[in-house]
């Protein structure tokens, strides 16, 4: 059962008797055709079984109507959400959304890139990622680009971020406002500029309270339910004392929830926590999470539009994405 | 800031003034080209700065390195364990895969795969679906195929799935051997075979062991957390009696666990539940999910090779995949 041989192109040519260039100006309604090699053509195409074909079509109209999205996870709860929000923006114009994943390593992204743009994508966007502020411009001198949830320097009226230091800063005022004065935070990525920012915000939360940071409270994690997982563990071994948690995001939240669960401690009523970014998942889980909402849907419909905007020639503004708090059931007064 | 055009291989033919399938021909090491025309394709290359076009190789060899994925939803986490597989599967070979979404609906799908297939794609892999028998075959016939989680008739050796009732059956026997009797069954969509067959397998399970069979613990869900939720809402305003939960999945258990959890029951010590598919974020909900594992990663991955074995003219067999008891904390005895 080997897959019968695919019709291409040349085939037509072929079979109808004239050159692949005429095949392709007839298939894609270009340059003046005579009516006779027209009709030749349409007999090979009905006689061969030829389907539309999207790589003539990109020789003849150098497009392919395709946008191309880098995801560095393809089953990130987090990253899916921003996906859905572009296939969500691309509704009703003719342009598919192709999703491919690279990582977080900029060989395998750079391999996939040139993988996309050798397919003739009409757009690239491109989710995080560590690709050199370099190849992005260069990518960005070619076809229409967005860049989500990373700044990259001499491309920001391209890049499309949330303020992450206000969204940590009123995650941890917060907690604040509760009483709560030993507030851990496990941090993201330290690589990563978001990772940062929401380092900062828990920071100056703390100092504008007049609360000492104490350093031990920090703990380095990398945005999985793992790493909270393993720095609840850290911190009950040490015996630090602390009553509440800001998580760098929410699944980093999950695992630091199942590390106090496994040592018998409930969440609100002797550790609080708050996440970060308002996952599907948040609603679900015990207690629901209480979290800064981080609008990856609205985004990913932000960032489709722009590349929809951008290849009809217009201009584009980022806009502002807004950070806020939603309330639910994670969060205790300090006693 | 509007895109630079892109150079087409039209624009090369052109510039080396030969003629469009000589510069495809020596862009793909095809057929032979004289000495002479092939620098000059070359240096045209060069001075445009033309990026390798997988339209024109497509065009040269009908086969563009791209396996296409149809999944019902990219932000889905039960797909998304399924696609990181199939990506884990095509490592190391010099195909792609691209992702896109179709949401369950026939017309989207059809147009999806239109699109998908009018890129060339060499191979597709669906995940369950909503297409005809009929048009699966077609396709079968152009190029390899093969489809996870549902069976198509005459494609049986395409498909690959699990024995959702001999899963199914063992969940609920569990349950049984740890004394509960009223043992509630939310389903997942009654349109899906998966959703049948694990309904068979929980009844099988309650006849064999002589518990008569309760039609007002069956609940109809849709495989998502809400319907888990509104299942156990309703359930409990029935005043229903019951100890135990078997969910059509995981995410429909999050979502009865949240249900209970808003009546204060406690998991296991009230009631126990038991989830299907093992999915990630089931390590970290609170209590760990007893739940029945559904290989996606795996099923990816031997997705993914049969597609290139195909491709190597190859037969596939499909393999059994084994569900397995994954037991973790929400499950206890009764009292």
């Amino acid at each position: 059962m080997s897959p019968k041989k695919k019709v291409t192109i040349q085939d037509i040519a072929l079979e109808a008797n004239v050159s692949i260039s005429t095949v392709s100006r007839v298939l894609n309604n270009g340059a003046a055709v005579a009516d006779e090699k027209k009709e030749a053509v349409f007999k090979a195409v009905d006689k061969l079984g030829y389907q539309p074909n999207v790589f003539a079509q990109g020789l003849a109209s150098g497009q392919s109507k395709t946008i191309g999205v880098l995801t560095p996870y393809i089953s990130s709860p987090f990253y899916g959400e921003i996906m859905r929000g572009i296939i969500e923006g691309l509704e009703g114009s003719a342009y598919l959304a192709l999703f491919s994943e690279a990582f977080w390593s900029i060989e395998r992204e750079q391999a996939v890139i040139q993988n996309l743009m050798a397919r003739r994508i009409d757009g690239l966007i491109v989710l995080g990622g560590e690709s050199s502020a370099e190849s992005l411009l260069e990518i960005d001198n070619q076809i229409p680009l967005i860049v989500i949830s990373r700044s990259v320097a001499d491309l920001l009226d391209r890049c499309l971020r949330i303020n992450d230091f206000e969204g940590a800063y009123n995650a941890t005022k917060y907690l604040i406002d509760f009483g709560h004065r030993r507030i851990v935070h496990i941090t993201g990525l330290l690589s990563h500029q978001d990772t940062n920012d929401r380092l900062a915000g828990y920071k100056q939360a703390l100092q504008d309270s007049g609360i000492q940071i104490d350093d031990n409270l920090i703990i380095e994690g990398d945005f999985s339910e793992k790493s909270g997982l393993l720095a609840v563990q850290s911190l009950l071994m040490r015996g630090l004392t602390f009553s509440a948690i800001f998580a760098a995001n929410d699944q980093v939240a999950y695992g630091a929830r199942l590390g106090l669960f496994r040592q018998n401690l409930r969440v609100p009523d002797d550790i609080s926590i708050i996440g970060f970014d308002d996952q599907p998942a948040s609603t679900y889980i015990i207690p629901p999470l209480t979290t800064v909402r981080f609008p990856a849907v609205e985004m990913g419909q932000v960032a489709a539009r722009a590349i929809l905007d951008l290849l009809k020639g217009k201009s584009f503004t980022p806009p502002t994405f807004k950070t806020e708090l939603v309330i639910r059931d994670s969060v205790g007064r300090y006693r």
